[in-house]
């Protein structure tokens, strides 16, 4: 009993620092931010039929174009074709042979030329044949050094200030944020930590086999060039059910290939929230949805009103885009 | 700052509450014991090389013989033969076909002389084909109900108290904790979180493939009669990475089935912590290792002490095995 008060005064405690200020300062106060909130302050009401309990409060975010930036392409492409540049030296024969041969003359669009299967050529000769330590190393150096060409900000730095708000409020009212990217698990888990406060369990994403061995005396996990799981379309349910196991109450995506997760979110019984971040700031951002190649926006933005999704304009919403940057800090 | 304070003082509050009392009081004042609270006090006493952040408390327990008991049978194979037995009626091609028409005979040791391979027949047979909403509710129906041949009682009052508290003691000490089990994802996620505390996206476990589709107007997530991972053995780290994507700094098992998770787990930098729970108690439980055809526990003898793992023997070490009854409480 004793302990049963204590924790009882101790949460009273956390609500009272909780509620202090706007948890949400980058967005603008119009309809998005209402919507989100308003559904925040009615699940998490104790005692109404819409209260949702803490431990199914389960918020999934996409990652590409939802909580950083995807243009000109996946950040992911980036490091792929920086991988390639790294190991060439290894490979000789890359300089007669597509993809790569194009990576290393600079000419990425005739790389991606051969389409889908040219690029998991690319992933699997980048992405496989170490371990999971080693490549987390290779992640977490290349995360922390390689700039975006644009913008000439670190990948990071190429977060949405107004999502990461998202995050930190939806946790401060009880919810477990999990990513459901495309993007693949093991890139995401060595920064996601770190940038947006998910730790790796509860990172969603594709991944290739591993195996578990012996080198050396020592156990490792080794990276096979083979497929297990494209966490994309109507695999995010696939890979939300797998690693969750629970329906999620909250859903936040931007393109088409979160439309199934935005689906299943919002189909299960009960209050349930989906949000569209819509690509509409060409001087901040992109602007681009329905004929984009990268984040193709179509059937969401035709179906959202009728579904009940909240489409969130990054040019009228958003009061910022990225976070301030270190460097420009006094 | 304010905010910060207040959180300072309720963290103070609830630590002044958790320390109030034995966490362990099932447990015998033995080595074993000793073993765990040492090093639980050692990791998290901040301000000391072996301390642990709190992210990465990670421990992972076994589940069949570990935190529940598993003779004579796999609990999950008293699912399977009684699901055989519910679905008899539209299956009249069973009674003339095994492994099923042994089952439906009531001849259980015929049924399994198939192997794996008949084995996993009827789990196909059983666990594919349904929703998984459907399946849940399969599955909680049967274990609130169904009943262990030997003891009479619910196959979730047959967990292990001392274990209970292990995981109570974890979790106020900061610690994740995560089932990793051979047995089904989806068959212990119904009752992990009521039973263990432990909620769906922190058990990890063998699986099927599944498929998302729209029925009558809804989304559904459908069970495949596919094996889509074996989390045991080698398997075990594998199916860490790959869930909770770091590595363990506890494990707890009772089988070679173990062997690789307790090696993964205490084979990492720093300190680690492994304990092999020893089938020692006929009167109270089970006697069994070396030679049994359910948890064997033969390797993971040999090399225990060499590999600095703990060796809790259930007769000397456990004061009870079971929780009391809630039918026997006054």
């Amino acid at each position: 009993m004793q302990h049963a008060l204590i924790t009882h005064i101790a949460s009273a405690l956390l609500a009272v620092g909780a509620s202090a200020a706007d948890p949400l300062p980058s967005w603008n106060d119009t309809a998005p931010k209402q919507a989100l909130t308003a559904f925040v302050d009615r699940v998490t009401k104790e005692g109404t039929a819409d209260f949702v309990p803490v431990p199914e409060r389960i918020a999934v975010f996409d990652n590409d174009g939802t909580l950083w930036s995807e243009q000109p392409m996946y950040f992911q492409a980036f490091f792929i074709f920086d991988r390639i540049k790294a190991l060439a030296p290894q490979h000789p024969e890359w300089k007669n042979q597509e993809p790569f041969a194009s990576v290393l003359k600079g000419d990425i669009k005739t790389a991606l030329a051969g389409g889908e299967k040219a690029l998991l050529e690319m992933a699997m000769a980048t992405h496989a044949g170490m371990t999971t330590e080693e490549f987390e190393k290779i992640v977490s150096d290349w995360i922390s050094t390689a700039k975006h060409p644009k913008t000439g900000r670190l990948y990071t730095e190429m977060v949405y200030q107004p999502m990461l708000e998202v995050l930190a409020y939806l946790r401060a009212n009880g919810f477990k944020t999990f990513i459901v990217s495309g993007g693949g698990i093991e890139f995401m888990r060595p920064w996601a930590e770190k940038v947006y406060g998910v730790p790796p369990e509860q990172v969603v994403g594709s991944s290739i086999k591993t195996k578990y061995e012996i080198r050396d005396g020592k156990p490792v996990i080794v990276r096979l060039p083979e497929l297990n799981f494209i966490d994309d379309k109507e695999g995010k349910p696939v890979g939300i059910q797998q690693h969750i196991g629970r329906r999620p109450v909250m859903a936040f995506g931007n393109s088409d290939g979160d439309f199934q997760m935005l689906e299943w979110t919002t189909g299960g019984n009960g209050p349930r929230f989906g949000m569209i971040i819509h690509h509409t700031d060409t001087d901040r951002e992109w602007a681009y949805d329905r004929d984009s190649h990268i984040g193709k926006l179509d059937k969401g933005l035709d179906e959202a009103s009728k579904r009940g999704w909240t489409v969130a304009d990054m040019k009228a919403d958003w009061k910022t885009i990225y976070p301030k940057q270190p460097q420009s800090q006094p």
